[in-house]
């Protein structure tokens, strides 16, 4: 079947560039010697997840147990689960997943380790977790290496409990500093993990020494925001909607069939809301919930009423979790319809 | 079932506040002798259309052929459709749900008419068709009343269609001198319908003598966007998000479990990205994919790890259609667990 013949809006991936991303980033990684962990939260389509395990990933990361309850249906066994897990029903489900699939966790906080050993303990199982670092993420994460220390130690007297390393989010330029200045405090207790992360700095993951694993997600799709980053160029993007445009109400202004439910309005300081592959010149300045406003006053030739436009998004994780499937292609032949399979697994 | 049973995040309808918004927005149009179309892309759920229309509604709005078809499917048999219908696949089922359901659209241009009056004809069918009209909002729509009374003229020469009047959004100040500048040229084509929309200003619906038909759908839920246009009021506001601090990792920061995938990225020009029930001074400064990021500074009170805030989202429509589901509590007692039936159907 030929892309024409779906309708609009139609989520989009190249599968020549899904294939290239996934080879690049593993054959860099390996080079150096740094395990890739990709995270799905991008594509959460289990099927991309196994392309990502064949190239020679160790494992994935997910970002919530939904997720990986959804990754693990599927036959992905070794999954990182970078978030503080907390409560009892969480914590059963969290102790099913370990059941079945290798599993490793993070904590930043003596509660959450606490819960994590208590349910452990109960589950008659040893759980992995490492200790997640604010480096300059300002998210989660104890405040400096001291800290780190001192959580790792407590993690690892806690019954149930295995220490495993530490985390991160982005991973800052003073990696090696912060892991060194963190281990000198760890009382030889090792240090088997130190896990970076980010697909804008995922080709700098050489130039951290203490660096053991990457985790990066958008790398295999691409959007504005990480052709911004330079760490993906145009001709690599994968990811795209399929648009029409269904108005053109004054000579200069285009209205397409897609708005922030396909879009979504994750902005990062970019200018306007996508990219035109057709109309590089042009501007969607604004977004309505089924509508993209687009300025084509910059461009030489306007589009007609029921032109198909390709839009190179801002934010490729939040567009994929919108759409219920997205279309795999080679040039212009649909090869499959995957289901965004784990979209809207948020608990 | 309590509420307290159920993980987070979740989004959550107060039952009580949802009746008493349908009931009140139902009783001014009635009064005012407006028929009321709510829209339904807020909620996506065929038991709140049911609800609106057992309460007097004279059918429902939807934008998307997706959302009717969902409506369609669970006996909602009055809709209007406010969307150029382009394309072959698109107009072939919207000739399906002409079948079905009494069934109302809009178009824009003579492109636009033309093909809805190709596949009416094709399928036997009289299709009614409103002129849509740009009276300021600056999306789709003619652009004058000489605009309008031209493609009204052409709609109701076209084989197959009726014209069934005039639709705008959201309904501007001075839509009786539109209208009327727009009638004053129809040559005697009767205006049957003049529909209106929008709840910032439902509540001068009744100012307008010209407007027949109103279409308001954040009303049922309420959010930050209707709290500050004076819609609605913190008391009447049916939805929100609950949540669980995950994380404290320094004094005034804090952490939650739901992010731009649950509480979206609409800003609106407004300040933070949700209100915390609980702590009212709290600012949701940031937001990641799965994490809210909390400035408690202002707060005297903080809150610990693992505790439960209800947050008021920015824009219920797009938070809605982040989720699955959505809970109907009353007080604190779960009475229902909804699937927003028609999310991501944006084709």
């Amino acid at each position: 079947m030929d892309i024409d013949c779906l309708d609009t809006p139609l989520a989009v991936v190249d599968l020549d560039r899904l294939e290239a991303n996934i080879a690049r980033l593993q054959a860099y990684l390996d080079e150096h010697g740094i395990a890739n962990r990709p995270h799905i939260k991008t594509h959460k389509i289990p099927a991309i997840a196994w392309m990502q395990v064949r190239r020679g990933a160790v494992g994935i990361t997910c970002q919530k147990i939904g997720e990986a309850e959804v990754m693990a249906d599927a036959g992905l066994n070794d999954i990182f689960l970078p978030y503080n897990i907390l409560g009892e029903q969480k914590l059963d489900r969290l102790m099913n997943l370990a059941r079945r699939v290798n599993l490793s966790v993070t904590a930043d906080s003596e509660v959450v380790a606490r819960g994590l050993s208590r349910a452990a303990q109960q589950a008659g199982l040893t759980l992995t977790v490492l200790v997640e670092c604010d480096t300059g993420g300002q998210r989660c994460g104890v405040q400096s290496p001291a800290e780190a220390a001192a959580l790792a130690r407590r993690i690892a007297d806690l019954p149930g409990l295995h220490f495993g390393g530490l985390m991160t989010y982005p991973t800052p330029d003073a990696l090696d500093d912060y892991v060194r200045a963190t281990r000198s405090r760890l009382r030889g207790l090792p240090l088997e993990r130190v896990s970076g992360g980010g697909t804008a700095c995922m080709w700098q993951a050489h130039t951290h020494a203490e660096l053991t694993e990457h985790r990066a997600g958008m790398y295999v799709y691409g959007d504005r925001l990480t052709l911004r980053s330079g760490a993906v160029t145009l001709e690599t993007c994968a990811f795209s909607v399929l648009t029409t445009v269904v108005s053109r109400p004054t000579p200069t202004r285009g209205i397409l069939d897609a708005g922030s439910k396909c879009l979504s309005s994750d902005l990062f300081g970019l200018e306007g809301y996508g990219y035109i592959c057709e109309y590089p010149q042009a501007r969607i300045y604004a977004l309505s919930e089924e509508h993209a406003h687009v300025d084509f006053s910059a461009c030489e030739r306007k589009p007609e009423i029921g032109e198909r436009l390709t839009v190179i998004p801002n934010h490729c994780c939040a567009v994929s979790n919108l759409f219920n499937e997205v279309v795999g292609v080679r040039g212009k032949r649909v090869e499959v319809i995957w289901p965004v399979a784990a979209r809207g697994m948020v608990r």
